[in-house]
């Protein structure tokens, strides 16, 4: 990856600082007893593409207005304090190459910091005093966020569920918050209705393209790069968009359905993720997160041309492109 | 405890039908791998002193709106969701005699319900679109009830932890909720501000009342009657008031402090209780907790006679005289 590909990063890169400063803030502003997890916590913020898009959104109609950086910061907050329960949730030991909160500090420090960094996140959201804003954020993606992950805990080993189960899931997950992300910038920018709508479609878009592509490249990650194995997710009973795909190509005579009704599971794993080689899924499912790419770029196209829209369009080609 | 005592109850009791009426479309409406625990965890909703607290402020200046019901919806939401992940950081078994969500279904999807219910919770605040009460609700209070929760967890088997600290960690665990669901209220009413400075503060004493007398029955409730042993907390390495009150008149050659650094906590609870009895310690955390009680009622005395006020005065009598 050049530094060509990541001219969205350039042009927000003041307002990016403004947001890691605003976590830093709330990491001093914190009581003391949490000031370390929440630190470390912090540590997992990584590319922070949520901000970036609300940062760009916030710039459709106008300029860029400070409380978009309030707005980011709250996104991002929301995303660590998933992560951090998610980890509680799946008992995970390491995200990433880092430790866990929860491996750490243990499962009951995370659930709090979690439910800290939530509370915290809404805190940053309230502060920009746009009823509009707050309601798009606080109401909708929190419960849309806390009903994805419920229903993947629910339908965990689940070897009869839909492809459409799977995106609503993703939808609830992911998506839901790049397009709060997108929308809540585009009404801090006083953007017009119909812009509205556009960006938060394309937010819908590329949150389906990215947690589509994350579960792909669980298949063919090297173990060292993302810091989990190759086969994770279906090796914890998730069943992603290739498992998917591969159970709707040959019914339930298939090592992913006999792993998920076998009490050894370990023992179909190895098979399950050939037969997943061999059906060809991979393919099949970067088909579908690149349509939802090429439904991001053309939702674009509706709005005018400006360095944004570039940037825009270059977050959305990076989105495909990264590696992990 | 007879029914002239329990007027408060009487003059709101059509609104507290609809706020039940609201807390069951939420089980309705949400996602149907959810409704069971969710439905479970409503039925652990028993007197709704924080909706009524709610509804009775809301009538101080003006009539009842409509709103007061979503408020009053939102505040028992957010204390359900906190009593949730509460069980599951201590690993409650049972609570009030009802078994958690969490030893039903486990402590992960106990987590995910929590989250779901704050969610709502928040959803129903904002649906009010009035930005002074979502402000105080969602950011002040969800980040005060969680920066209790931390420091209860961080404080446990502290045994050096001042009077001041256990009165900072009751605030924030519970008299915050009560000072949000008497504060919002009042906004709703469209009190005037030293009427809703009044009632804050009416709501911030009534709320530590409440909890100092929920901390000293739990050294005098019979187990049958309250779902858990006497000493619960003491046993858990949570010290309340009472204990705090034995340290500081016997410095660390207490069986609390023993209790709080050996490694056989069983060896020293009985003593430790002994303890607490002999030094009459309860009495004096009686009279605190009286103490803001008076505060609450004085505060009252500066509002406006009323039906509305006699039943806040009905409802601060009732805390004082429940019996669990």
């Amino acid at each position: 990856m050049t530094n060509e590909n990541l001219i969205f990063y350039n042009i927000v890169s003041a307002e990016l600082k403004l947001v890691e400063k605003k976590l830093q803030e709330a990491v001093e502003n914190a009581p003391e007893t949490i000031r370390e997890p929440f630190s470390h916590a912090i540590k997992g913020s990584g590319k922070k593409l949520r901000p970036t898009l609300s940062i760009l959104t916030s710039q459709i109609a106008n300029e860029c207005p400070d409380s978009a950086i309030l707005v980011g910061t709250g996104v991002e907050m929301l995303h660590l304090a998933t992560l951090i329960h998610d980890d509680v949730v799946d008992e995970a030991g390491t995200r990433r190459g880092q430790v866990t909160v929860s491996s750490i500090w243990g499962p009951e420090i995370a659930v709090l910091v979690g439910d800290y960094l939530f509370a915290s996140a809404a805190t940053y959201v309230c502060e920009t005093g746009n009823l509009s804003v707050i309601r798009r954020f606080v109401a909708k993606t929190i419960m849309e966020l806390a009903t994805g992950e419920l229903t993947e805990r629910m339908d965990l080993y689940n070897c009869f569920q839909t492809r459409d189960q799977y995106f609503l899931r993703v939808y609830n997950k992911t998506a839901s918050l790049f397009a709060a992300a997108a929308e809540c910038g585009a009404l801090l920018s006083l953007a017009s209705e119909s812009q509205i709508d556009c960006i938060r479609d394309f937010g819908i878009n590329i949150g389906m393209a990215f947690q589509i592509i994350d579960d792909i490249l669980d298949f063919e990650a090297d173990s060292l790069d993302i810091g989990k194995p190759v086969g994770n997710d279906l090796s914890q009973g998730i069943l992603t968009l290739p498992s998917i795909l591969a159970l709707e190509r040959c019914g339930q005579d298939n090592p992913i359905a006999k792993l998920c009704k076998s009490k050894n599971k370990d023992k179909y794993l190895y098979e399950a993720l050939n037969c997943i080689k061999d059906l060809q899924v991979i393919p099949e499912a970067y088909e579908i997160a690149r349509s939802h790419i090429k439904k991001a770029k053309k939702l674009l196209y509706l709005i005018d041309d400006s360095p944004v829209r570039s940037a825009l369009m270059s977050l959305t080609d990076y989105i495909t492109e990264r590696d992990r």
